[in-house]
């Protein structure tokens, strides 16, 4: 079960985070981008480097699927080859890559990321505009190949409000409505740490909405971006964990992958030096993490 | 102007179909699959045969993300080249990837799909859960390279209703108030013929809620899927249409990819003929649209 396999190397890790690898090529030092050939050469160094670096740390990786498709085929390469060595490195791989779409279409995507003839990820992030036959192709191969999805919910951004905080005629908002279909979808995978496979995107910039969805869906894992360079901080995240310090993963992409750029260590660290200014950072961040769900 | 293009090319063919591609290994001719080395080649050599063949007849063309992305890394050098392929024909390319995400991220998808440097299709379709921050960035390329986005409004799967078709507070239903969004989104793109570069997804197998979102959204194009496979009927989709036959556009993948195996042709074409197949067919919903829409 996917949701088991998470927590148990969060809690042997004791560190909640994934780390974000959402590259941009200005996130690359210029030691690396010298080297190679192209943009996508550069940051396929870069991945592999920060992984190893980390991997032994951080128990997760999330890569966005938008900064391997901006890169072209090439791209496609380096996000396959990406996948491939963190999970050599036994770390947990998510794809984000928020898909969806009709039944037919949405058994594709599945197969291309969760199967393990395509990408081979972990856990997809999923859309659910289109309801549960948009859903379904990922719940089945969910529990053939014990691998997980992450719905949007409640996302980071700051007009997420627009349309998720909606009111229905119901007296709920439409991202309550989302979160109790999510928790639905979810109830046939639930595993022995009492958390699904079917797990929800609530992002760290809504703390107060963090909190009550922990309430409402006290079996679906939480995937929280918005940590770091989006403005959330551990005192916002910690609502979204159990009394346990179990249940979410927190997600920070510019922060490690770029804390070789942070004003803090410009004294301490060199461009060379990206990978220890990453893992100073996920240490520190593990650290707060730990400090704010009292682990 | 995006929208501008689009209907200019259907004036001309005097034919509102866009050709879906949408390919399976299944879809294509053992002809083809033998003497090809791989899936993603076999389905390279079906798409431009298919593209060459309905160049003449059919203005534009459907690419669907998740066939290519099941091909991995493949899939993606086959969905570049088909692109190319498609547009030096003269064809108007929309990728079909439903993409979503915050800022950062769906600058990033823009950039993948609508720059020149990237996929360079002419239109991606967009799912908007996300609000207007997750749309600003694709309404920026539209502008700069006169390119389109179709947005998701109404899909034509059978459970779309279960989310899509929720009553808000304000008595109208989520599609319905996502339609205003679009339209909003739209107002500064509006071209020549009246119609925005930014345009709705609307299914076919939804007639009723098609003829009250045309009145609804008069200035957004549609792009309307459902037609034959799922369903939907010229009768259906003439709802889409303004009473000088313009403001959207059919899409057909099954119907044209697998006219070879149609029963109706069974006599009549051998696998082999493949091409004549899909072009009697695409003559056929010509017609049949046409007809409907009193062109």
């Amino acid at each position: 079960m996917f949701a088991d396999r998470l927590i148990y190397r969060i809690n042997d890790m004791n560190n909640p985070t994934v780390l974000g690898l959402d590259p941009q090529i200005e996130f690359v030092p210029d030691s690396i981008r010298r080297k190679n050939p192209s943009d996508a050469l550069a940051i396929s160094e870069f991945n592999r480097k920060l992984l190893f670096t980390l991997h032994d740390i951080v128990p997760a990786v999330k890569f966005q699927s938008a900064y391997y498709e901006m890169l072209g085929p090439e791209g496609a390469v380096v996000l396959k080859e990406s996948i491939q060595f963190a999970k050599s490195l036994g770390m947990i791989v998510i794809l984000d890559g928020k898909r969806n779409d009709i039944g037919s279409t949405a058994r594709a995507y599945a197969r291309a990321y969760l199967s393990p003839d395509g990408y081979d990820a972990d856990a997809l992030t999923v859309n659910a505009y289109l309801g549960t036959d948009g859903i379904q192709p990922f719940l089945e191969l969910c529990e053939k190949y014990e691998k997980g999805i992450f719905i949007l919910v409640k996302t980071s951004n700051p007009s997420s409000g627009e349309f998720q905080d909606l009111r229905l005629d119901s007296g709920e908002r439409i991202y309550e409505r989302m979160a109790d279909m999510v928790k639905g979808w979810g109830t046939s995978l639930v595993g022995e740490y009492g958390y699904s496979s079917v797990g929800a995107v609530v992002g760290a910039t809504y703390p107060d909405e963090l909190k009550a969805l922990r309430e409402r869906m006290k079996k679906t894992p939480f995937l929280i971006p918005g940590y770091g360079a989006q403005g959330g901080g551990a005192a916002d995240v910690m609502h979204g964990f159990d009394e346990k310090g179990n249940g979410s993963i927190v997600n920070s992409s510019r922060g490690l992958m770029c804390a070789w750029k942070n004003e803090r260590y410009k004294n301490r660290f060199l461009q060379e030096d990206f990978c220890e200014a990453a893992r100073h950072e996920a240490v520190e961040m593990r650290n707060a993490l730990s400090a704010a769900i009292g682990r």
